[in-house]
């Protein structure tokens, strides 16, 4: 007997896509919590309710593996659970599935409740958590941390001001943008010819409107098996937003996809 | 016997809307766009088909008139109809209805087609236009040229460098980004009291990827019944990448709107 698992369609639209007419993360991010959001409203314990209780939940880390984007125009199916939880910390898993029910992306989530006045950690009230039939736990599973980018690291960088239309009806930024700056410090010239297989990706401190952040990013060279890169958003006090770390393969091994 | 209309539905997600839980007017231009892409596709004649001929549609111009902008959550009916056009220029109206029939939004619009290589112009094709039972005039509706910026206007400006999600599928800047950066050269103070009232859009030319671009708005205080801003956006080389103007009403005037 495991936690409701609450599913819905979407069609992939034009907007949602890249220059390769595939899903870009941030999009993915995008329609992933609109699920979970439909399934929190489902369920009566929405942002509108959990607000009455002067916190929201904040999400602090996602780890992506991903079998393939889906492109422009599929039909998806999105499911999500939320699998199981302790006192601070809640563990939501999601999937997307094609129209033939092939996997897609499995992201895995860690989630806490933040005091709305005060921005600190508050226990995760049974109110907001029970209607789930999620699993109380003593250690909700670990993901472990993004690796670092070090001082010799080669960095490539780009700098982005916060946007108005970066921020959500909470106010905060989406931080389903963080992955539009992490990756556009990437060569046009490497992301059109490489397919992401992993994001592994920490939320450490929000940005706010009008901040300006760095994008920084590197390729690993000393990682033989693998094509990763090490990324980090900085903010102008010198503090952490961001880390992040992606994973990749050559776009000509999936010339069998669509 | 006019054109034929297309419509189809479209439920608002949160991340097609702003702080206000508003649509943004670059969502709307991306989901009045994907019904036109609807009705070309369904009638033989989407932008697959017309590229083999070597062309492609794109918008000179955009009128919008703007009754309210609808919210997160609300399902809306997008319509679509190439109303006449003649050797070259070809005239588009769309609208918006809320789920209880009425008019959201109008929009008129200009469209050509274009040479993929030399990005001239070309006449219309028979072939690509007949399907939509559109009228063939002479002369198609004239939409006014948006209000040009003077060199005594105080400006607003921010600058933005196009970004690889900013590329639409073929290969150029989608032109709803424009919407983005024309709007948040504004304050926020300004942009969270006001609402939206028509849009008077003008493309002039093309920008590219990694290109800087300067977002220029001013606020019209010659003009006493109206709130009104004027915008522009400058490539680097101090060409006139688009020019705007925008009707405000203050936000207290709408209180009877979800």
């Amino acid at each position: 007997m495991g936690a409701n698992i609450f599913s819905e369609k979407h069609q992939i639209t034009f907007y949602e896509t890249d220059v390769t007419n595939t899903v870009t993360p941030a999009m993915l991010v995008n329609m992933i919590i609109l699920a979970s959001e439909d399934q929190t409203d489902s369920l009566g314990v929405g942002a509108e309710a959990v607000a009455k209780l002067g916190i929201g939940w904040v999400v602090t880390q996602y780890k992506m593996d991903i079998t393939r984007l889906p492109k422009v125009g599929e039909t998806v199916e999105l499911s999500t659970q939320a699998t199981c939880y302790n006192r601070y910390f809640a563990f939501r898993e999601f999937w997307v599935h094609d129209s033939a029910g092939k996997e897609c992306v499995h992201v895995e989530s860690i989630w806490v409740t933040m005091n709305h006045e005060t921005r600190k950690l508050v226990t995760i009230p049974e109110a907001v958590i029970a209607p789930f039939n999620s699993e109380e736990v003593k250690m909700i599973p670990r993901i472990s941390r993004p690796k670092r980018l070090t001082d010799s690291d080669q960095l490539m960088t780009k700098k982005y001001q916060v946007r108005y239309f970066d921020i959500d009806g909470n106010g905060h930024v989406n931080n389903a943008h963080y992955f539009d700056w992490l990756l556009d410090a990437l060569p046009m010239s490497f992301l059109t010819r490489h397919n992401l297989t992993e994001i592994n990706i920490r939320f450490e401190n929000e940005v706010q409107y009008h901040h300006i952040v760095t994008s920084e990013a590197t390729l690993m060279t000393d990682v033989p098996e693998t094509i990763m890169t090490k990324h980090r958003i900085v903010m102008e006090n010198g503090e952490v937003a961001t880390e992040a770390e992606f994973h990749w393969e050559p776009v000509t091994q999936h010339t069998d996809q669509a």
